[in-house]
């Protein structure tokens, strides 16, 4: 994140000045900070009033700013008058007479979209010859050229020949945008003929060996043309297609802002050109309809809402919250349910438990085998490896399993030849069909509702017996081993590993709302098929 | 996307005021204007100068937004002295006489977190008369309360009378902010038990059932709590650990900012509070320290970078193009191949063209095989269909390819009995192994890299055939009926299905920035398979 400086005017509608530019940082993952030169009372039709800032007011907000945050680039947008054109460039003087400016981008605006004049004539001078020999770029558009350089602008030759003159009052960079005149392919490739020493980009217009995206869409009538013109270096020509749209309020300030959040990020004026009219293109081709006239820019086409809060010291385990709050009603039912209940107590039948760890021998065979898959479907050694450990710990579980069992008196041989439950092959069926429609991610989803589960059961068992009244108790219970081992500390150990793999793989690979749902679903089937499991058991169903 | 208006002070620095308020409007989708009452020259640091703006333009700018656009909620913060705060009253009253005013959240600013003073004394009557009866909801913190009830607030009995009190001069709800108090969970559950019609909402202290988690989470020490109190309605306590930070310069106007919001969306003034001290909480939590005192929060920890831009009538294959401009190299390697060129030009060596389509042949297996795997891995009928046609087509397809075969003087035995050479193997197992690994969309991307590349290299030689010079011709050409095939409407047309396929795919699934690289992998590797292909046909390797 980088911070940066707009100075510029208000509008109160938004679309325009200080608020678009403040949009366009933050859309761009930017920090803004802003000092306001004048105040409009405007909306998308005209510019109902103007309030002006004192001067010296303007130089005390930029002051403000700049002694306390570092800034990574600026930009300036309406100035007013000559009086506050002067503070600005005085400030920034005084605050950089000793340090390196960052990258200046000043788009040196004189009239609104609707006509609003919104520069006094006497601050032209000022402009020039006080602030442009201060900045990285100037972005005047064709009718602030033309006053700049008191002459007029009619083709693309004339822009050429003028944003080199731009150049004149010592700025590095000008880019004269051509929104306001009109080009077609043709005239493009006859400029690019004529002045082979111009580069030309053509933005938008696809490029070589994309016939087939460009035989599918309809072909760009006329074209917009900027002219970037760099101070000993290149000329560039870029050229993308005119949209036709009413939603052009603030698309300068825009602009700039956008130049001004690359160039605060590194990126070479033309690299930030680029990218900065991408922005502004789309920001135009995706706006909604806003107010009567000459609505804002949808400034927000570049980022979308998160589907999952931050990881946080606080809330260290976001996702799972998410996932267990939205299956709230069944994960309850599963985890408090009479089969654990009866356990707890110690009243729960014994050929219902016998029963209950026989299909859970099965159950783990199936586990077993979902791991197998996850660790083929794995694409790295350190996944192959912690799924291949898992199937080992299950392998070992197996062991402890057959003893627990011969304690019940079920023999290997029992447990082996016992037939699978409906409710067993459900869950164990699931896994290996999540397994092959899906991706790791969401087979681990699968896996780890199992064991986030069985890890909530028993910390759910272990806080009863220690809770008054609750009628469970450990102390004589026959299932003491049971809720001991998915309590205990080896466990819960597995249990955060588990926290942490579905937590870690979800802020790596942060999810669409759609993909989002496809994990919720999962967990919400595993923790039906669990509860379902419990009621197999305690009904001794087949 | 809904539009607010905030009515408050410009904070040159950023964190506060009209800044932060419309940082947050932006954050969570919605469209912001604001009517600014005061400049400020203010930091992190504390505030440095204040410049009042004249009630009339005041009273302007408010008019100017609402005469233009729909406004579905207003907030105001600083207000600055009796004539603002009376301007707006008016300018708010005045606009809806004849028609519903959208829910209203005052802020009742009176000092800035750095201690100065944003409120003239004598406004405090204005604000409490004439604004209040106006509110959906009013936010004062606890010296704000303290003010607007001349008397203090120690304990939380106090907040819950004093909440109750803050309605009595017609605000519809109140919401004491207690962030400058502390409590524990027993302060909590004590106010629970003795105020059993009190609502208690615990706010990222988890829930039930969540043990896993708590237990793998350091405990909350203090609290911070508040109250709200709805007019004729129930009192709710919020209760959300304490962060211990100093990013918390603009935190009331973060929260009134995301309630306005939120109840511009049609939540209810409950959820709305929930949601926003959700919101402000993890904007404290995430912060990064900027400036020297009390820095702004983390307002756009909601959002993210999207990694595929919009698809808009001008850009309709935004996704397809990052694909091919991501591999832009091997790409045209593969499309303009030397195989491809003698090709069209119709000097390729028969023998190379007869060992290509007897190993096109076997890869078309592995292709049926890959769309078999597809429908397998389908979660719903449409997309079983839409694979399995696929696989249909190819089984056409094989026909015709063999009667093609026969015209070059292959049987379809020897077409069956050929040996699979090592770049069949490589291209077919991949796309197997892509299947196996992932998820339908990450196969879909092997897949249609295979179409669209047939696609381009078709339109690409017709192009070519279409140049004066290009030395590519259809005349007279031995395989024109290889190219007519590729570029014909037949072709082309399922070319466009699959550019439709895989751009509503990565619209309706964006993916994350990992998830986007590994789609650009598959698509970079199968570029690389199919130039080898050429390779291997080419010198006719085995």
């Amino acid at each position: 994140m980088r911070n940066i400086l707009t100075i510029a005017g208000s509008d109160s509608s938004g679309g325009a000045g200080i608020q678009a530019d403040l949009r366009t940082f933050a859309a761009l993952g930017n920090y803004g900070a802003s000092a306001v030169t004048a105040l409009t009372a405007q909306n998308t039709i005209g510019v109902q009033g103007v309030h002006g800032v004192p001067p010296a007011f303007v130089a005390q907000q930029i002051a403000s700013v700049l002694d306390d945050l570092e800034i990574h680039a600026i930009k300036t947008g309406m100035l007013l008058d000559a009086e506050n054109t002067r503070a600005t460039v005085c400030a920034l003087k005084k605050h950089y007479a000793d340090r390196t400016m960052p990258p200046l981008v000043c788009d040196p605006v004189c009239v609104s979209t609707s006509g609003h004049t919104l520069l006094a004539p006497d601050a032209l001078q000022v402009l020039t010859q006080d602030l442009f020999p201060l900045t990285t770029l100037i972005t005047p558009n064709k009718s602030e050229a033309e006053l700049l350089l008191s002459r007029s602008i009619v083709s693309l030759e004339d822009m050429l020949v003028a944003a080199k003159d731009l150049l004149s009052n010592g700025s590095r960079a000008a880019l004269l945008k051509g929104g306001h005149m009109t080009a077609t392919l043709g005239d493009v490739d006859a400029l690019a003929r004529a002045h082979p020493e111009v580069r030309v980009v053509r933005e938008g217009l696809y490029g070589d060996n994309m016939e087939i995206l460009v035989v599918n869409c309809p072909p760009p009538g006329t074209l917009v043309v900027d002219v970037l013109c760099e101070a000993g270096g290149p000329t560039t020509v870029l050229a993308r297609p005119r949209i036709d749209s009413s939603s052009t309020h603030g698309t300068g300030c825009t602009l700039s802002a956008a130049i001004a959040s690359a160039l605060a990020g590194g990126a070479t004026v033309l690299e930030s050109v680029i990218s900065a009219t991408a922005y502004t293109h789309l920001g135009i081709e995706t706006a909604s309809k806003i107010g009567a006239g000459y609505g804002p820019l949808n400034h927000l086409h570049s980022v979308s809402q998160k589907s999952i809060p931050a990881r946080t010291p606080g809330n260290p385990y976001p996702f799972t919250r998410l996932l267990i709050n939205g299956s709230a009603a069944i994960w309850k039912e599963y985890v408090e349910h009479d089969f654990v209940h009866r356990l707890g107590e110690g009243t729960l039948a014994r050929e219902s438990f016998i029963h209950f760890i026989k299909q859970d021998y099965h159950y783990l065979k199936y586990y077993a085998r979902a791991y197998s898959l996850l660790a083929a479907k794995s694409a790295s050694f350190p996944l192959i490896e912690s799924a291949t450990q898992t199937i080992l710990n299950v392998l070992r579980e197996i062991a402890t399993h057959r003893a627990f069992c011969a304690e019940f008196g079920i023999s290997a041989e029992d447990l082996e030849h016992t037939e699978e439950s409906s409710a067993t092959t459900a869950y164990g069926c699931f896994l290996m069909d999540v397994g092959l429609q899906g991706d790791t991610t969401k087979l681990l989803m699968a896996l780890l509702a199992c064991l986030l589960g069985y890890g909530e059961v028993g910390l759910w068992l272990k806080s009863a017996a220690a809770r008054e009244g609750s009628g469970i108790a450990l102390e004589g219970n026959p299932y003491r081993q049971w809720i001991e081992d998915y309590s205990g500390p080896e466990y819960q150990a597995a249990v955060r590993i588990g926290l942490e793999t579905i937590e870690a793989r979800a802020a790596a690979d942060p999810p669409s709302p759609a993909r989002l749902s496809e994990w919720r679903a999962v967990w919400h089937r595993c923790t039906r098929l669990e509860k379902s499991f419990w009621d197999m058991a305690l009904e001794l169903k087949v």
